[in-house]
């Protein structure tokens, strides 16, 4: 985790909340404190907001890996005569989790509230949900979440989007994109959850998904499972920035003992990944070690999701393409290879945007739904 | 393997060689024989093949994973005046087969005689073959290799090219494509050696390389190694024919409890490849066996090149796509999932055509260099 992104996530909230990957995180808070945590919004002082001042809301987008919860909670600050709402970003590994966590910290709860649901879970358990909260469920579709989350968070939070520029030192890595430039449409949007879907947006209420894939996050921590026996997304990423995938990978220079000269191709480049990890593949006994697995399934990943978000940003003509997700979670090496193959693969034409809040796309449209 | 490709490659040919992984394969030829073979060609009466009824000529082609060798026999048909000289066509798992299967082989060689190498090996491994065959190595670039190839067994071979149609019975799943519209240009040629590479191919000596990926052959038998403990790449195949999936990868289903019926997307759909493989992601013990390992991995790998080939294909408004490489090696799963894959993502407009020699493609374009 980079350390300047580190910094703003430990800036603590009002209620003291952030993200966090167990059930029970009040008390395991403090061990925590080092996760990577997800700012908190103040939502603006807008009518449709004010009556949340009084009932917290709560809006949850359950996918087919993690359950990413958005929800309300009022911050009273010393000499201000209004207090501000807060939006505050958790996520969860299963469903079992979310629930518990949404008894204990939705006390004043009734069968009049609503808890506002997307994802495929929206329909799965919407019964569970239902008969254990004693709450009504108001579904809102995936696609139409995502987009509407995306465009609340690039019209209302400064500094929500940035481009990644790895060459840079320290803070002049993030480029920030003022607000006002953000939404300038047609634009991409690549969400990258258990898989991927790739959305054409053409206006803030009109959009078309154009592609997917299955190769996203639950990719990388089932592949990355399987290789390393790590269960912990974060654990694997962190793995990958201490491997050396020529470890694993067959590299140009495996093949041609130097540069592909005739096709302009280095000898880093990688030819084919994993292609050392079956023993005919060369004298040597393989020495890898699962640090160096992580790192080839990371990189392997992330240039197919650059590479195939460029190419539909070609065949649609769009120039600007946005990612969002659980994947990539500010990670360097992710970041870095997705802007490189963005940028490798359009000549330069085409641009990756990634966002602050790109986990909780879904749960914040869900969590606006009702409310305009 | 398919029953009625098999019995086409149970063809003997004139000197009893055909497609083998092994050395020594003379010894071990019976029991390999239900082994896929390569089927051999008659090389048309043209003046520049003659003199090879005199000298027999070699072709190898040295890739990341495999050594492609392809090299003339002379067969004397009863009541025929003149002997025809075949076209036979050999891989190995490394370049020590190669080497040791070549000293056999090519008995009567001199200093004056030439091997053709393409491939990075033919870069790698130029000084060693030089030394341990006392022949001249003459190297023709990879890229120009595959198209020359290509072209060759295009013009030359009937039933060379195919499309697959898995719904069919019997023969009728192939539909062969007659020489004479083969070479309808342009047409891209999706090379799946360890890794992949696109080429638009403009005429007969003009192409450019548009493309590539690192998710090719390489990565199926080193992921594959990992996860199933085989080294052996039509065991893997084999594998993934007896596998199921659905143990695996996280489906529409498992997300949704049904149908995305909002996008038109199926239960059965794969959301997430290898999604079920961590411990988090369902209540229950992940059932897997190797054989659902192999399955999962072929279908995402094949997948992802059947998309990534139509992206290439609708940007350069090409409709004939070309599969080459010894990744397909006429497997029905794969056949099936391009062929599919390319005909949902360009919803129909774009055609996916195999090759009966589709591993040979380089060694063939080397074969030919110096004969024309």
């Amino acid at each position: 985790m980079d350390e300047f992104l580190l910094s703003q996530n430990l800036r603590r909230v009002c209620n003291g909340e952030g993200d966090s990957t167990t059930s029970s995180s009040r008390s395991r808070q403090i061990i925590l404190v080092e996760k990577p945590q997800t700012p908190y919004i103040v939502l603006p002082s807008e009518s449709r907001f004010h009556h949340l001042i009084q009932r917290p809301h709560f809006a949850v987008d359950i996918g087919g890996t993690l359950c990413k919860l958005v929800y309300t909670t009022v911050c009273h600050e010393e000499g201000s005569d209004r207090p501000e709402v807060l939006l505050n970003f958790k996520k969860f590994l299963n469903i079992e989790m979310c629930l518990q966590f949404l008894k204990e910290e939705w006390v004043q709860r009734t069968e009049e509230d609503s808890l506002q649901c997307t994802g495929g879970g929206a329909y799965k358990y919407a019964e569970t949900l239902r008969s254990e909260l004693g709450v009504r469920i108001a579904r809102t579709d995936e696609m139409q979440s995502l987009i509407q989350g995306c465009d609340f968070l690039l019209n209302n939070n400064e500094d929500e989007s940035f481009t990644y520029h790895h060459e840079a030192e320290g803070i002049e890595k993030y480029q920030y994109k003022p607000i006002a430039s953000d939404l300038v449409f047609p634009f991409l949007l690549v969400n990258i959850g258990t898989g991927i879907s790739i959305l054409k947006v053409n206006s803030q209420s009109s959009f078309e998904r154009i592609g997917g894939s299955s190769m996203g996050g639950g990719t990388f921590i089932g592949l990355g499972h399987m290789l390393t026996k790590s269960n912990d997304f974060d654990e694997l990423l962190f793995m990958a920035e201490k491997g050396d995938h020529r470890k694993v990978d067959t590299l140009v220079a495996d093949i041609y003992g130097g540069d592909y000269e005739a096709l302009n191709l280095s000898s880093e480049v990688i030819a084919g990944s994993f292609g050392k990890c079956n023993k005919f593949s060369s004298n040597q006994e393989l020495t890898a070690r699962p640090e160096d697995f992580a790192k080839s399934l990371l990189l392997m990943i992330s240039n197919n999701i650059g590479q195939m978000a460029m190419l539909y940003g070609n065949r649609y003509n769009v120039k600007r393409i946005y990612f969002g997700g659980f994947f990539i979670r500010k990670h360097s090496i992710t970041m870095r290879t997705l802007s490189y193959a963005i940028k490798f693969w359009s000549k330069g034409e085409c641009e990756a945007l990634f966002m602050k809040h790109e986990g909780y796309l879904g749960a914040v449209g869900a969590f606006m739904a009702n409310l305009s």
